[in-house]
């Protein structure tokens, strides 16, 4: 009855059970939960009703089989009644996950005189004299996009507007929480990427920004661009651009550790895609001493006749040593190695063949382009994307104080060097006392991040002159 | 320094005042308010700092011209310090009026592990798999788009979609607040009906309801077929069914009071555009006796030339007797006269050539058909669009309830027969006991109103069989 697979809170489930109020029930309950391989996360309630007591018990599964071989286990104990059970995740989500509430009282006649008719009619006019109150007197002050067509949803792929809302909602709840921003997501029924740009713009007069997210490569570039160039609010593509940010915060803490400097360091990035080339171009901004791309046709040089529009761009502004072949040929003697890619693809002696304190972000999702535990002891500074490897390279830690920094300074536009000024808040957060081998980057409950992150944004953005 | 127009809450200000501590101070600065006009409504605080109280101060002005006298009158006092004063319409309206707030809580990994990443996965998968479970995984369960091009806000006119924002954001306030329904605005910057179809189209997967407001006729009317015939969500469009349901409940009480019955009466409604047209078909979907539409030619009557295809529709389904001619001229005998047109079109004359106990509704914003003075002693029930006067039939009464109930059923479109059962609901949620000439509608803050209309409409929707 026990399971090979970990068990973890995704898959935890509640059980309402009632117990015969006697001696050796309740251990008789966790007892049998436990060797049905289910890992009791907490034991909450405690309503005695006469001869029984009800309790709620949260099991931790490893999957949904799991799961109902844990219930069926607790339904089968003579001194256990099973009231009910239920998946906590979806319980989570039931309802959707976020809500709309009012920010003015609508109590009485009063109020609603000024909050809506005929007071409001005094704002509407005032925005139709002159539209940049529109910044100020409605939610475009504070008010992001989250947009999506659910084309490349996490690693599920394109599974289409509906299923993708789950993930936009979620992704407003970080907004809210991290940087008090109110993000609402947008799921769009379209047919290709020149459909997200034309509604999107038809949409701009409703929102202060627009987070562009899980939109499949390559028309998310295109989306991105074009939207950069119509609209005068921030535009951001987080799939790309956050992980660039977090990826330059995470290595600049790595340099540290390790004692080298951004302009001598050679750098191997597998993966030429979204993210990829948003990392290249950061780390470019930063200035880094040498950066190759690999794709899965090796590494990407000016010449190569395979190119796309962006490799190209990549090919021409990278890899000043013309370096040609294989991952593992060019990994030779390299100071770092930063995937985007794809799980497995980088071995063992390659990470042997690179120069002394080895720096590796693998950062495939959800199984990393090497696993920590195959390279332990040869690489210095190791991170992953996951939240069960230490190092984790986790976008929350930059949208949520972009915007905010955006918004704060009414950016119409988010530029290299904001998203740099982002990178070095994100590295700074983390006291050089807390720096070491295993804790790159700041926890992603530290709330002084987001604050620290918007600072640097809108001086970057009141400097970039980039205002209204 | 007085003025002649009445103050009003939409003008109020509030002035943070510091008084020398004396004797007579605080009647020295009201005396000097109330000499400029401005109409006192509250004395708030009360901060003694040494020899000064501080004080904030709300007064009902005019206009924004006499907030300013009001403010010089009180900045001339040398007794009195201003410290600060505002607008408090204006600061209402500050940053927006909703924000979008977590329903779940992501205070730690575990939280984040089933709200967001990995478990979200979860939640995707389950919608990718059976579409309809997006119903209740996410907010399409309680989410409905407030969807307005800004072609036709308020008596304003095409001021465009960000200055209507503010009157979609008090509209999204009235759903949470009257029918906890989440409501979000949609403000297109379109050219065309078909463009707000489309894009509305593409907007669907994030939305469980659609409310089409402030969009000019008619092309109004071929958005809300368009989209009624492509969605499987509910779509109103207020400005027409909205105003009409609220009529129907009051002419339903008004009726009562007169002693006459839906079948026996004669009515005359002035303006056949959007909110006319939907009143008619309400009207006669209850049955109504002999109803005639009035526009600025005349009677309707089938084989007049000039009609656009919604009129001609109305002329081949009302006015079996074939009146022509003038309002005044088929007013003759009419029991009830419903006005959505213009100001001051109706003659005392002609309603002096009503039925006994004549009842009119002249709701034209803000100036009425014929003000409730010009016939006092002439009508039996007098209603109007307005606040100031009893009777206001206000669609706040109809479309957060009608959104409640279309939501809890699952209703895929909103039927004549649900629009019915919301008027019948709001009519008999006013007591017969509290039923009088001036009391024809139950108050907008009656908070049981919107429980009964969600009932009746979700029960309506059940019967008509179109919920999912």
């Amino acid at each position: 009855m026990t399971t090979s697979r970990p068990t973890s809170t995704q898959y935890s489930i509640a059980l309402r059970v009632s117990l015969k109020n006697v001696p050796g029930v309740l251990g008789q309950l966790t007892t049998t939960i436990g060797e049905a391989g289910g890992n009791i996360f907490a034991i909450e309630g405690f309503v005695a009703k006469g001869p029984t007591l009800e309790r709620e018990i949260v099991v931790n599964c490893a999957d949904e089989a799991h799961q109902d071989r844990v219930v069926a286990a607790v339904r089968d104990l003579d001194s256990v009644d099973l009231i009910d059970w239920w998946d906590r995740t979806f319980a989570m989500h039931d309802g959707g996950k976020i809500e709309v509430l009012p920010l003015c009282p609508v109590g009485d006649r009063d109020d609603l005189s000024m909050a809506y008719s005929p007071g409001v009619a005094r704002i509407s006019s005032a925005i139709a004299k002159d539209a940049l109150r529109a910044d100020d007197l409605t939610i475009r002050k504070n008010t992001v996009a989250i947009v999506s067509d659910g084309s490349a949803v996490l690693g599920l792929g394109d599974i289409g507007p509906k299923a993708a809302m789950p993930v936009m909602e979620g992704k407003a709840l970080l907004f809210k929480e991290f940087a008090g921003v109110d993000a609402f997501p947008i799921c769009l029924e379209v047919s290709s990427p020149e459909e997200i740009v034309e509604t999107v713009i038809r949409l701009a007069p409703t929102f202060g920004g627009v987070n562009l997210e899980d939109i499949a490569a390559p028309g998310a570039f295109f989306v991105e661009e074009e939207l950069k160039k119509h609209l005068d609010i921030p535009v951001f593509h987080d799939d790309q651009h956050g992980t660039a940010v977090v990826t330059l915060a995470g290595l600049r803490n790595a340099l540290k550790i390790v004692g080298k400097e951004m302009e001598d360091i050679s750098v191997v990035l597998s993966g030429v895609g979204a993210a990829g080339v948003a990392i290249g171009k950061i780390l470019l901004g930063a200035g880094v001493g040498h950066l190759v791309g690999v794709d899965r046709s090796g590494a990407v040089y000016d010449g190569r006749e395979d190119l796309n529009s962006s490799k190209q761009w990549f090919a021409e502004n990278t890899n000043q040593r013309g370096l040609q072949g294989s991952l593992s040929s060019v990994m030779a003697g390299a100071d770092v190695f930063l995937g985007v890619s794809a799980p497995g693809v980088l071995s063992v002696a390659a990470v042997e063949s690179m120069a002394s304190d080895p720096i590796v972000f693998a950062m495939a999702n959800p199984d990393p382009e090497i696993t920590p535990e195959e390279v332990e002891g040869i690489v210095r500074v190791m991170a992953t994307g996951r939240s069960d490897y230490p190092n984790q390279i986790n976008n929350v830690l930059a949208f949520p104080g972009i915007f905010r920094g955006a918004l704060d300074a009414r950016a119409t536009d988010i530029t290299e060097n904001m998203k740099l000024a982002a990178a070095d808040a994100i590295a700074a957060a983390l006291p050089e006392s807390e720096l070491s081998e295993t804790n790159i980057v700041p926890s992603v409950f530290d709330r002084s991040v987001s604050i620290a992150v918007a600072e640097a944004v809108a001086t970057a953005a009141i400097a970039d002159n980039i205002t209204r």
